[in-house]
């Protein structure tokens, strides 16, 4: 009865079927920090402005200085200063300089700048001592962002750099999408929301899995624990489907559980796979009802943070039209990895201290070992495994 | 009357006379993403509480199945039903079986589990077809997180994994320290928050710094744009150091502009130094006034990024009990990079798609440049620079 697909189906179906226009909304730019940009930021104007100096000294025309040095000082005529702020409205003529302060306005005519360390003056003579070349000590108009560039695409995640270069433009409300919403369902009868009987076990996934969606860029719905009762996870899918752009119900673990999650899905709408050939992750489900995504994760934490971080966090890029996740760093292996054959397999791992990596032990981690993880790796479907000393790309956590 | 300090003077004297005791509050975990921990955590329980199941199938004595093959089955008794999230309280004798699900707590006697598909089941007989290793398809309690062991350490940044970690343990108050409170002041005749006219810039560095202290867990007091006047300076500064844990005041660029900064922040309190001998920074100052830290940032935008990132934040990761910052990665250059000597130089690089870097092209970036690159590297002191091929530490930008 399962629908297995591999990663990359998995991840072809969600964004297909789960395609999702969020709305657009404005906001400040003390409120955009990890925000995604809705539209490309096409700069209006070049910034800088204008052609200014990055040194404190004296705005020259260039070819006045060249030959000069330290014996043979070219001479010019001090013929004003230039204010901090202040537009530079004259016109600098052959043979005359005029004393500038770093970020300070070239006038009209001036090509370069010659540090202050380098000159002397005298009254209004102005002894320059080194040549210096065009445009030298000057940021040019528009160096920085050139009027009718693309500053910065739709779908890049605002970055403190980015936000700086928003504040450059003169842009003060920001087109972002709106934030996706999870709802975030945890089921299992043996999951407790108080302090777990023997038998029991605290609800991990809920908290896991929502602070997991806030750091992607989501605002989170916790809808608690239910029971593995037909008629509960029903109204608790429906509830949630009124209110959240996509719904997430993680576990239950046994193949019971997982049955009757799919069976809902699947009276609520359509299930699209039931399995994905990756370790951990193998029980993942994925289905639409009322036109929303419902993702089916693994009980086991772990595995729920896995199928969240590599399908997820997959769709949730396509919806947010940020780039596909790509390796962060490539590391050499310390030891070889052995891996089961037929099934991709996402590993945990860490740095040595010489920058090579080893498996985090897993054999029985349910949450901690994510702490210890350092970033992940992938063993493609038909490989052994990764043998000691082969590089291999590392993504991040 | 420079007092100028390298880089890593700068950071001690910064985090001994920075040095503050941050209040802890507490969270809960809906709210502790990103926060820094304010004590160890210590658990004080197994997780998980009770040996367990990873599989769908019989709990079993694993002597029991020793020398059971396909042709020659063990055949054992079933005894009972473990259902999930129930305890299991009898005792299972050699020759028993009961069906447990994944997840399902052993009872106790029992010491491993066999799959289902490894079995067939008539009435009340069990045939297993393999052999159980003792332990195998058995979580063992405390394998995830022991008590007593400490789960995560004072200073631990909150990530999805460790909250998981935290509602594992039942921890739903976390105790974290209260966020720091930076207040920004941006100075410079040249700079206005609203439209610039010739000679004028936009603001970068107030929403450049705002941000940045944000995504290193600061919260966040912007002061606007102050002229370079002495007294202007003198009450924005007083004012800051009654609500802020920390006052950083970006610009303005000239000397003179610099030296009044420097002024003000002396006759509030002391300056430690003015000047680290880094590229870009030279023109940092530090010093305390009203017992709270005052840094002088320069007015460069890019300049003034590098000092937050490696002076300031340096400071809050001292603050907060954070692991100082490590490179993220190594790579190596794909061309020479060339370097003043004299001055430990960090430059803004990128990779290429072989993995290797080059550096982003800074010559008069003023703010852009940060969003292309994609970490820093820093050249040492008395290096010439990098050489094409050499190898170096990256660090995230």
């Amino acid at each position: 009865m399962l629908n297995v697909v591999n990663k990359e189906q998995a991840v072809r179906i969600v964004n297909e079927q789960g395609a999702l226009s969020l709305p657009i909304q404005k906001v400040s730019l003390a409120d955009a920090l990890g925000r995604t940009l809705a539209e490309d930021i096409v700069s209006c104007e070049n910034i800088p402005a204008f052609e200014r100096t990055t040194v404190d000294g004296f705005a020259v025309h260039a070819a006045d200085t060249f030959g000069a040095s330290e014996s043979v000082p070219a001479q010019l005529e001090i013929v004003g200063e230039i204010l901090m702020g202040e537009n530079a409205d004259f016109v600098l003529k052959s043979g005359q300089c005029a004393r500038i302060s770093t970020g300070g306005m070239l006038p009209q005519g001036a090509d370069a700048a010659v540090m202050v360390e380098r000159t002397d003056s005298q009254g209004s003579l102005c002894l320059v001592y080194q040549a210096a070349a065009p445009f030298e000590n000057v940021t040019r108009t528009g160096d920085d962002i050139a009027c009718g560039a693309c500053a910065l695409s739709k779908g890049t995640v605002l970055t403190a750099a980015s936000i700086g270069v928003l504040a450059a433009l003169g842009v003060r409300e920001v087109p972002v999408f709106r934030k996706p919403v999870l709802a975030i369902i945890s089921t299992g009868d043996e999951i407790v929301e108080g302090t777990p009987q023997p038998g029991q076990m605290r609800d991990v996934n809920t908290h896991l899995l929502a602070a997991a969606a806030q750091a992607h860029g989501c605002q989170v719905q916790c809808c608690g624990v239910i029971r593995d009762e037909r008629s509960a996870i029903q109204s608790a899918l429906s509830a949630a489907l009124e209110t959240a752009d996509a719904v997430l119900i993680s576990g239950g673990s046994s193949a019971g559980a997982r049955d009757m999650t799919v069976s809902v899905i699947e009276e609520a709408g359509e299930v699209f796979f039931h399995g994905i050939a990756m370790k951990p992750g193998k029980p993942t489900i994925f289905g639409m009802a009322g036109g929303k995504p419902v993702f089916g994760l693994p009980g086991h934490p772990l595995a729920a943070y896995f199928v969240f971080r590599l399908v997820v966090c997959a769709w949730l890029a396509s919806v947010l039209r940020q780039p596909a996740d790509v390796p962060c760093r490539s590391a050499a292996a310390a030891v070889n990895i052995p891996s089961n054959h037929g099934r991709e397999e996402y590993l945990c791992v860490k740095y040595t201290p010489n920058g090579e990596i080893v498996p985090v032990h897993t054999k029985s981690g349910i949450v901690s070992v994510l702490t210890e993880a350092q970033g992940f790796l992938k063993i493609e479907r038909n490989a052994e495994g990764v043998f000691k000393g082969e590089t291999v790309e590392i993504y991040e956590i």
